[in-house]
């Protein structure tokens, strides 16, 4: 059958990784597909590198906005990453009846539902299942893998970069800027790594599993988003002691009162599965009513496992591109008419379990005084451990856990229990997620 | 628009959770797939379990073979089990043009090739989601989710039944027949356990896998099955000191040689993800050249699990029923055209690696001359260890873990260690797997 051609808008790391998949597993991709899919032209700043790459096989050109009106190409693929260039091409694609394949985050929980609208109306596809956990098939396990269910929530670790950082932090005891220093070395983490430690990509992916879970616009600006790098290694070993481990997590669920949408160092039990994913590997536990608990999990990053997402999304685009839109899933699992506008919760309306770490002066009738304030504001507690204050101290920390309670209130009781004289400094403040 | 009318096959377990989940999420599942869909009539040899289960709103039948010929249904969803009677019903269905939905395992790894075949003449669509994994949406991720993949691997705990039998012997540290009663006491394994504690039922999964990895022809004949009912406590506590778990795992592979087809108890490395899948969960380890590996958890089985699958089947096929054939996915991942006739390996010829457990003499010179034999046959040892013996004790165990060797190299070694007098009994061969 006649080859699909793909116009490849840069030729960077995931953007080479793509072609060269495609290159290698040519064979086994057509067999699937049903007809050979070929880049048949590549735009890149750097026309060198696209020679380099392709050895001078397929049209190169530094003119993206050329490639997404060129009138032989079927497909766009977007790896340029960035937001303005990219959605402009992107608009500029679509608007000339060109199905598009993107694995930019940013990109889509910034303008996604401006992209998704104009895609519908020009009747055209934009796949982006390498936008979320790199190689794992996740949006199409929310899309379509889990249709038969009301999804109640997801948690995820989708950012690889601060899973490495956690994971070195617990094992090796370290401090985060010690760890992330050496994940600068190792290539973990950017020269700036804010992106990342801050939660913002975490977010970006996050906004987009949500939306597709409860048929919800695109919701990124509304998100809850703190990073890690005010995490102490301290609270790693507490909560370790307790039985739990501290990982960042995208969670969105759905309450009665709205959407969650928060991206946080959390405490998961240790004996979940989620919670021994290591490194910088990537997983998704979505909870459905009728399915239970599904996790997926696998590398959130890098050129050949993006590649592999980037090319699933081909090969589904080249099944159904001349297909009646009907037949075709719809870009966030509901159909364009069927979405619908939840309000997102504000942080303090969400109800979790917290874990607290007070440091105070070790005599008696603080901890009354402590668990008083508490149980005026309806917290109840879990589980409490107190350090032995070394030799001579005269202060110590108490760790808590408590029971679900609404934010606002565990804030109000912060606020009372750091105005107690025996309460030294600001009290640490973790959520806890028993995940189940 | 007008609802997708749905014959329902049996109304048991799955069947009566297909229903009640299509009833409950019947809005939610609506506005995914555009369209209501609806069970109108019911096959059962019950009567009045389908008058109790319908409350009367849909048609019911004891004749299964009028429903398959109903003009008024769209799409058959079989769900009686056991396979000659369904394998009639699948067939008579598909000859009268409909989709067919299907959870039935046995019947896919028996007669998949001629379902499949009858079907692509036909231009209808099978859909099995259910068949794997229960609510693990697995077949998705191999056939849509990973086209860009070579895969090479699949590695999966795809019967709970065992999973579960497994970590309570492990957890608890007793004997398989002791933990058997309890599982059928709490409804985990059936009064009959053979055809999952033989791992009949875990082979049947694994060769709807392999031969949607591979685009192989459905092979299940040919498949190489040992079960756990043989296993010994003490070899899973050896095991485990040596930082192992013994899992049944399903094993497919991709050699020069041929397919691996295999089910068996496997050492895996305690760290690994999959090593940590408890009780009656299941997961499936899936390594693509691009991707990785990436791992699918969730439960295997169970009314609500695998009516999730079967419902995601029913919006596909909801979608994809009046699109032209070439849009679809084809059913073994593969284009019916494409699909190869690999050759299945004799586990003579797999290469692995293996545990071995000696009970010997305690005595000088033993070791050496074990050792020598396994030299001879170019088998060499990564780790050993040797349990003291007890207070007057003649006699101890040894414990050995190979590097990779081919199995027929370890049996004739094993033959040769056996013929030496200072070694007692029979030797506990297990085989072990990196997973890497």
């Amino acid at each position: 059958m006649k080859p699909i051609n793909v116009g490849l808008l840069g030729i960077g790391t995931v953007g080479g990784g793509t072609y060269s998949v495609l290159k290698r597993n040519a064979e086994e991709i057509t067999r699937r597909a049903g007809r050979p899919i070929q880049v048949s032209i590549v735009a890149d700043r750097n026309l060198e590198r696209v020679r380099q790459l392709t050895g001078g096989t397929c049209r190169a050109t530094d003119d993206a906005y050329a490639v997404v009106a060129d009138p032989d190409v079927d497909i766009i693929v977007e790896l340029i990453g960035g937001c303005e260039l990219a959605r402009a091409l992107v608009l500029r694609a679509i608007d000339h009846g060109k199905h598009v394949v993107t694995a930019n985050k940013a990109l889509l929980a910034k303008h996604g539902n401006e992209i998704f609208a104009a895609a519908q109306k020009k009747g055209v596809m934009v796949a982006f299942e390498g936008a979320v956990a790199g190689g794992i098939p996740i949006i199409k396990a929310l899309r379509e893998g889990l249709t038969a269910n009301r999804i109640e929530w997801i948690a995820g670790i989708i950012n690889g970069t601060t899973n490495f950082i956690l994971s070195e932090m617990r094992d090796k005891g370290l401090p985060f800027a010690t760890v992330l220093k050496e994940a600068q070395r190792l290539g973990y983490a950017e020269a700036d790594p804010a992106f990342d430690v801050d939660g913002v990509d975490a977010a970006h992916k996050l906004s987009i599993m949500s939306a597709i879970a409860f048929g919800n616009s695109m919701s990124f600006d509304q998100a809850y988003i703190e990073g890690i790098s005010q995490l102490d290694a301290a609270d790693i070993r507490y909560a370790e002691q307790l039985g739990y481990r501290i990982k960042l997590l995208g969670i969105t669920k759905r309450t009665a009162d709205g959407v969650e949408l928060r991206v946080h160092p959390t405490l998961i039990p240790a004996k979940r599965l989620i919670a021994n994913v290591e490194g910088a590997m990537n997983a998704v536990l979505v909870k459905g009513d009728a399915v239970g608990a599904t996790l997926y999990y696998g590398k959130g990053a890098g050129a050949e496992p993006t590649a592999s997402a980037v090319i699933a999304d081909l090969v589904d685009v080249t099944r159904m591109h001349t297909a009646d839109p009907e037949h075709r899933v719809p870009h966030l699992a509901f159909q364009p008419d069927a979405m619908v506008d939840l309000a997102i919760l504000p942080m303090a309306d969400v109800v979790t379990s917290y874990y607290l770490r007070l440091r105070v002066d070790d005599r008696p009738g603080v901890l009354a005084d402590v668990t008083r304030i508490l149980a005026d504001d309806g917290i109840s507690i879990v589980a409490m451990m107190q350090r032995e204050p070394g030799e001579g101290e005269e202060q110590t920390d108490i760790i808590m856990l408590t029971h679900k309670t609404r934010e606002r209130n565990i804030d109000a009781a912060i606020g009372g229990i750091e105005a107690l004289s025996a309460v030294k400094g600001k009290i640490i403040r973790l959520r806890l997620e028993e995940l189940l």
